[in-house]
């Protein structure tokens, strides 16, 4: 998939230090976001930001897709309305614009469909759709945004998942060293790491992890050589489909930012990053790594910590005499 | 006690604009924040927002003392740990270091004391101080931190709820219109909110609500002239003392950004500002005000937003493979 990308890329930049360093690379820089509706990016962010689209006025999805934390919560599973324990890692927010569907599973198409599944799931946010725009229509701030992003008075449901969506789309991490490496700075990554990126591609690592997310474009079985020892329940596309073959197949995360987005894989078993590769060349790829090999690779991997999102804290709207109140206790 | 405040203010600022039109008023302008310790503010921003403080890895400062909303949590109590419905209203930390004391019964002399107890209280963030210090110590950029500000290997409790109460110095909220007004620009309120500060200081509520921060400076009775009705089992200072003369004794809280800061009282039983006004009025001051008056005074509060925290959301450093890891359900 990462060919006609980078073909596409490359006719799109057209610049000959690029083309000269990256276009023999399956790894793209990740390019910094182009924002062409910047009042749509602003609301989005509030609501990004906004717990009142939970039942609790508590939870929002900055909660779990904590931007000051890798667009992650740094938990195995999230925590959720009345303390709930979710039932899979939280994925990143970072670069998720970039993948080929939305949750582990992929069981939505887009960010604009996913950013409305925790909003109603009763174990995130544990609100519905009909109630969080009863919110936002009670908040003159928040009718005139919307009113000047989609021109028309009522607040829709497809209109506020539409503006978290197109907030989320900004949240890219260019800049990573391994990007500037890519793009010719030979001294932007140490030998380690330039070594465990040789590795990272000779075992077969980046046959799915590749792309501008390095990861994200395929589905693949967890325990492809070695089944997946694990005590969480999740069975991935299974769970959609009911098919056997469909048993243990995750949508392959991005390793952009890998650095910070710990616990690893659905289930947020593994801590380290060591760990992590340890594991995941044993059970995908049957290799077992030496501790200098999974050195190396981690030292690759920390070079995909690109810049982190820089903006002002979003200041939120204040309720009206209208506004529903938050119910975090029944 | 805001007569020798003004007169200092008056003393320091020496301006004659200032002194014209504030000199006699028993609200001062808020001063903008003097930032001496960059480096001290910017480590307690980021400790602020921290959920590795807490049990969970889940709950920072911010969760309660919401700076994308007023500094508060706009919930009538808070939610804690293990979803704990907290006993009392969060208080806004915006201007908090205007109030003589911290915590609604004033438990706490400074916001260092007072950082400190959410942190290691069971049904808030539910860690213990000392956990709190080592998961700090294991994260490499936290210590390098620490060292650049306290110039000592270690990192000490003390220094964490310093570093966090330097932070909380520099969130006032200057500007606010009713400021302007202050400083002599008449057309910064309606003629209206000019009323309500009339009003405000004619029936008695500048008694208590007076000075920078429009309160924090005292304690009173809750309920002074008629008994103030709640389920809410808090008795004020008389927690503390166990004396029957403190009962329903709380530090009067600020007006700074009530507009903000809803719902109201310790127990957070009014969210609309002109019920609140009503209430205060009868129970403090045995006055039934018209729907007129009412209207009055909330538009004069309404002057009183200043500037929201205007900083850029703060990337948290992220943790090694040291670091204790957070316990979210157990």
């Amino acid at each position: 998939m990462y060919r006609p990308l980078m073909l596409m890329f490359g006719l799109m930049l057209g610049g000959e230090a690029w083309g000269a360093a990256a276009a023999n690379e399956p790894i793209l820089p990740v390019q910094p976001a182009k924002i062409t509706d910047a009042a749509k990016v602003e609301l989005g962010k509030q609501l990004f930001f906004d717990p009142r689209l939970s039942k609790s006025g508590f939870i929002s999805c900055n909660s779990c897709h904590n931007l000051s934390m890798g667009g992650s919560d740094n938990l195995p599973t999230s925590i959720g309305h009345n303390w709930h324990q979710g039932p899979i890692n939280s994925p990143t927010v970072l670069n998720s614009s970039m993948s080929v569907a939305q949750f582990w599973d992929g069981r939505a198409a887009t960010l604009q469909e996913q950013a409305g599944g925790p909003i109603s799931n009763p174990g995130e946010m544990g609100f519905t759709h009909d109630l969080a725009v009863d919110v936002l229509r009670s908040i003159p701030q928040y009718q005139a945004s919307f009113k000047k992003v989609y021109g028309d008075d009522g607040i829709k449901f497809d209109d506020v998942t539409n503006a978290i969506a197109a907030f989320e789309e900004t949240l890219v991490t260019p800049n990573a060293p391994f990007d500037r490496w890519l793009l010719g700075d030979k001294k932007a990554i140490s030998a380690t790491a330039a070594q465990g990126y040789q590795l990272f591609k000779s075992i077969g690592c980046v046959a799915c992890h590749n792309g501008e997310a390095v990861g994200g474009s395929t589905f693949q079985k967890m325990g492809m050589v070695e089944p997946y020892a694990t005590k969480n329940p999740a069975q991935g596309v299974a769970g959609l489909t009911g098919k056997d073959q469909d048993r243990m197949m995750f949508k392959v995360p991005t390793l952009r930012n890998v650095a910070l987005t710990y616990p690893y894989f659905h289930d947020g078993a593994y801590w380290n990053l060591s760990e992590a590769v340890d594991v995941m060349a044993r059970l995908q790829l049957g290799r077992k790594l030496s501790t200098d090999e999974v050195s190396q690779i981690v030292a690759f991997l920390d070079t995909l910590t690109g810049d982190q999102p820089d903006f002002k804290l979003p200041i939120l709207p204040p309720s009206s005499a209208k506004t529903p109140r938050p119910a975090p206790f029944n």
